[in-house]
């Protein structure tokens, strides 16, 4: 039942010898998404262990070099290996165009399938399963890059019966989805016994936010009000803003800014530019007005466990 | 003066947790040449501490992407430092179209101009300046991606002067170029003091090839006759020999019978199949049949030393 995001790179720009260019993995129950893609993913991806096979989906958040240019070698991999299944990628149209002409040129093909779904301007739903929706939402970042955010959300589970209350009650076994849904149980003899006696509430749905590439913009705020786990870029402190407007990009300062307005439960910078070899002074600056904040580190693991429920006895 | 190979990456297809794609410098009297340059390429030229600044020229075998797909990338990071200098690129003509098609396409420029110099299926000279020449030679590899190989050879240097005795001969300062030519010095007196006793041969010119994705092909043993140090690739055993004539490859054993036939005084093997993630049975393969065989290995320096020759006295 994991939710779990694996850094595979947090740099800007150009990579370090510590630091790759941006990509992640995020493991929603045993779906792997990857966030991402600068050159060397598919190396972070064997050095971190991730069962790269498993990556059905790709999200691009926009087409600056140090965010997909590891995109190509990782599906060409893939298709040495003779994947079968379709791989579905989420990016600007033109990375389609970029792809499909690359392997017309060097008249190669791959050994499955590419589902390209062309991001736009507009918040949307772009993915959705059983278990979990992911959403993007539109950044601000140069024209000729426009950049999108994505979240990711688990969908509400079922609540989750109380076996030994529901034996109890003589609830009939064909009647327990309907517990799962919150109605009550009424007895043969009409006695009603209240689902919250049946029942409790079940683990919270988990979220993530990936925000890249932007200039501060409060609006995302909106876009991932409540997320449990928000990353934002921080490419620099905020002692650089004019820097950062510049390049369009948010400081330290500012991404802790957007968790708070977000109600967000926990903050992860990350695209450091490479003026800061050590991260410190970044995460430091967002840390003193977001306290629960984390710097991005290449292969840093970040989990949000399934919060069980208690079942309160009220006396 | 030196006449250095680093080897930036030696495996084939896939990069390996300890094995990159193929890709390699060669520093030539402070000339440094990128040879192929597969994704990840300029993590290790970081990585190897190499002044990636100094490459003004790339050579590209051919358009796998296990030998070209860390390009865009390092010309990439190269403009974000703001280069100014030419970046000439030796490649099937088609790289070009693509390296074009993708700048375009991402409305993105570099900070410096590219130059690209299309491979032919001929030998051809394809660089020369005062102190080196680059040739391209044809390989058999696959008709969808043509495969050259290269040689680098040092350029013939003056003859050295024996300071002492063209003193001795009272040799006018003017004269001496012509005696680095290799002419006798003739005195006022008319005595013909001949350049043998004045001068002594210069260090051997130094050279190096690089034979690329290919099938077994004596031919190449004639373009690189008499080379110094010859990397050839060697991607399986010669039990797979099925299997390297499907996938256009050579084995170690036949790749050590183009070393022999060329007359090679050093042969490197690499480019192994990742189903060698120890590549010593390939190296040992060769080896039996051209002694002076050692392996490929990420981060591995192979140095020919300027051979000063010795002043000889005949007696």
């Amino acid at each position: 039942m994991k939710f779990e995001l694996t850094i595979l790179g947090c740099g800007s720009a150009v990579p370090l010898k510590h630091r790759n260019c941006t990509a992640q993995v995020l493991n929603v129950l045993e779906r792997y998404f990857l966030i991402d893609c600068g050159e060397g993913t598919q190396h972070q991806l064997r050095k971190y262990g991730i069962p790269y096979n498993k990556i059905n989906h790709i999200f691009i958040s926009h087409l600056h070099g140090d965010h997909f240019f590891g995109l190509i070698g990782f599906l060409s991999s893939l298709s040495m290996q003779n994947r079968k299944g379709e791989m579905h990628i989420y990016a600007d149209a033109r990375l389609e165009r970029l792809i499909n002409f690359q392997f017309e040129l060097l008249r190669s093909k791959l050994s499955y399938p590419l589902v390209f779904h062309s991001l736009t301007r507009e918040p949307s739903l772009i993915f959705e399963d059983g278990v979990v929706t992911v959403e993007s939402f539109p950044l601000k970042h140069r024209p000729e890059a426009p950049s999108c955010g994505f979240l990711f959300k688990e969908k509400s589970r079922k609540r989750t019966i109380l076996k030994q209350a529901a034996a109890d009650a003589k609830v009939p076994v064909a009647f327990m989805q309907y517990l799962q849904m919150g109605e009550d149980y009424i007895t043969p003899e009409g006695v009603v016994v209240p689902n919250s006696e049946l029942t409790i509430d079940p683990p919270a749905s988990r979220s993530y936010a990936f925000v890249s590439d932007t200039l501060y913009s409060p609006k995302v705020a909106e876009y991932v009000q409540g997320v449990d786990m928000l990353y934002h870029e921080a490419t620099y402190c905020h002692e650089l803003l004019k820097m950062a407007k510049l390049n369009y990009h948010t400081t330290a300062a500012q991404a802790a800014d957007i968790a708070l307005k977000a109600n967000a439960k926990q903050l992860i910078v990350g695209h450091y530019s490479s003026r800061y070899p050590d991260p410190e002074p970044v995460i430091q600056e967002a840390r003193t007005i977001f306290s629960n904040t984390y710097g991005a580190e290449d292969g840093l693991v970040f989990e949000i466990p399934l919060e069980k429920r208690k079942f309160v006895v009220n006396n």
